[in-house]
């Protein structure tokens, strides 16, 4: 049951009057002492919980989540941040732990200050109605303009991992993007959850997009408690590392197939580049690439604009290497472009999602990368509305 | 008069039938020999007018450029090369110049074969009906999606610099984005023209963007001809280089604000960063922003998303600096946010134009960008037609 999924973790979900309507903040707790890590946004300008939360990760283990949705509490000076403090000291002392031990999320609109008396009274609710089976509701208290809540479980070997994340907008690669929280009753000791967490954000959230956006707030955060009580053993520690793996893969996909007016989910899939980064490289400029997705919209096997796209991938102060004549290009697995010259097919393009495969046909390196198409629903929900 | 302002300067344009109406064949020609130079896409994907230009240019000075819109001749293998060196030897043969001496251009659909017999009938067409007034005839020859023919001319002392450009979609720096020819009645001397051209195209068609997009075929052409007969002096040389720069400018704002579906210009402008390129990374992230570019078609003052941009502009492997304590966002001259505090102030955006001002208070670098916003009518062209 999502974050809750794993022994020893509960979590609630609550209406603080942060939105307008719906839940809107959550807490996520480990009952017993728990390590943890995170990986947060790139982004040069960061969100007052951001800043408060990598702070208390570099002193103490972290202990509990607090999330709200509805205000980023972002950009907003001085104030932010004493709010940001506020909200983790009323939940330390609602939780019976250190404020260092609070991990404090938010996500929302940007520059508005938080409503601190509802975020405070949010706090205390939530932390009196956590339960083991709070993950769905902790989950659904985290969206903003996500159409569902995102949720995903993998049972290893006497142990679990669970986890929950918002995602729609501003999701783009670099992290730096979206805001999950994972569990996990596998025993870790201390230092060690970064190095589960960093390469599996790299093959998962690090591989998506739906408009090129980096947000300011957005964060992955893992806490992996013991309570399993199974032994480590070398099988079991790999066993984690890629149920970790799915756990965040399914986040992310789902992240992706939400995008904000996605109606189609775009698998880019490059091999034969002269590297694994620039393969990235190109397949990331395919994934973010405006004439693309709304070709991909139009359900239009417009080949034309992914090697358009393909021979513009920022790489080294330059361009992705790229050769037409070596370049072959296939839409869900009909080939439309063969070294160098069209082959004059034009696939239906039909489902919910599409396949983009390249083989640019210089060397081993590849990549695989998840995107949503650019649609009407995207310029309405973010012209319309201040998100 | 467009691109036949400058004396011994003739152009006309045709309907060919390669796009279902209008006019789709342009030739602009000098009467006198010229020299000239070309900046072209930095797309790694060249059409096959690209490579056959460059080569022409590499091998002697141009005298006239051939334009087609409708078909891009671009991934369209060895036919699309030879369907390009014909439609130079039939120019070349109709204008009594050599094959070499002829600039190919073409814009519009990628991967479709040129209709050469319509290709050919145009050129003899077009070459038969060359005038001295003919460049409006052949600035509206040469548009696609753009609603609007551009033109732009200076009258300096005793010369004149003419061009005309076409734009809309694809636009985004590195060049690799449009299709401009200038012409000048100006003296310059052979392997002078790229000197004078390069600087202008930087600081004018390099600093626009419609959608990030990067194409397979754009070019800038200047042709000098020296009809003018004007005496060269260094004060001549600076009205000349101030007046290429004020023609590719002006030519370069017609196409922003003929951005696909675009609503408002954008002006972007960056100061205090710790250089002009960090400046320009973070001047152009902004500009390329879906979010930014949403909010812009909304004409809500986000500055929150202007922020979330400026702090992840890609910059030497990383983001550029800023510091969101230095910073300060001003919208048409009102300030929203000032070193990391928001002022509270919600300009209203009401008119034709919008200016984002950025000081980064941390250098002496600065940047002007100019962008297009983001629209129901941009995904509408984009999604329902092949372009």
């Amino acid at each position: 049951m999502s974050v809750t999924a794993a022994s020893g973790f509960v979590a609630a979900g609550v209406h603080a009057g942060i939105r307008r309507s719906g839940p809107d903040l959550a807490i996520v707790r480990s009952t017993t002492p728990a390590v943890g890590a995170a990986v947060w946004t790139t982004n040069r300008i960061l969100a007052a919980p951001v800043v408060l939360s990598k702070a208390n990760l570099d002193t103490a283990e972290p202990q509990a989540v607090v999330v709200n949705a509805g205000v980023a509490n972002a950009a907003t000076g001085e104030r932010g941040l004493a709010d940001a403090a506020r909200t983790a000291e009323e939940a330390a002392a609602a939780l019976g732990l250190e404020p260092a031990e609070i991990v404090v999320l938010s996500t929302g609109v940007i520059g508005v200050p938080l409503p601190m008396e509802r975020v405070l009274a949010g706090v205390q609710q939530a932390a009196a109605s956590l339960t083991a089976d709070g993950g769905p509701a902790a989950a659904a208290a985290i969206v903003t303009t996500d159409r569902w809540p995102k949720q995903a479980v993998v049972q290893g070997d006497g142990f679990a991992v669970g986890g929950m994340a918002k995602g729609a907008g501003m999701i783009h690669p670099r992290l730096a993007t979206m805001l999950a929280v994972v569990t996990t009753d596998y025993p870790l000791a201390a230092g060690e959850p970064i190095a589960f967490l960093r390469p599996a954000v790299d093959e998962s959230f690090n591989r998506i997009s739906v408009d090129g956006e980096c947000s300011t707030n957005d964060a992955v955060v893992l806490l992996a408690n013991g309570a399993s009580g199974v032994e480590r053993t070398p099988a079991r520690d790999e066993q984690f590392a890629a149920g970790l793996h799915d756990v965040c893969a399914a986040l992310a996909r789902e992240i992706v197939a939400d995008g904000e007016g996605s109606t189609v989910l775009l698998e880019i899939a490059v091999e034969g580049a002269a590297s694994d980064l620039e393969a990235e490289a190109v397949a990331r400029r395919i994934a973010t690439s405006p004439l693309v997705k709304t070709a991909a919209f139009g359900r239009d096997p417009n080949w034309g604009r992914v090697l358009a796209a393909a021979g513009s991938a920022p790489w080294n102060g330059g361009f992705a290497h790229v050769d037409v004549e070596r370049l072959t290009v296939a839409f869900d697995g009909t080939a439309v472009f063969v070294r160098g010259e069209p082959t004059g097919v034009a696939p239906e393009l039909g489902g919910s999602s599409v396949a983009i495969e390249l083989d640019l046909g210089l060397g081993s390196g590849s990549a695989a990368y998840l995107a949503s198409d650019l649609t009407y629903d995207y310029v309405k929900l973010n012209a319309e509305y201040t998100t």
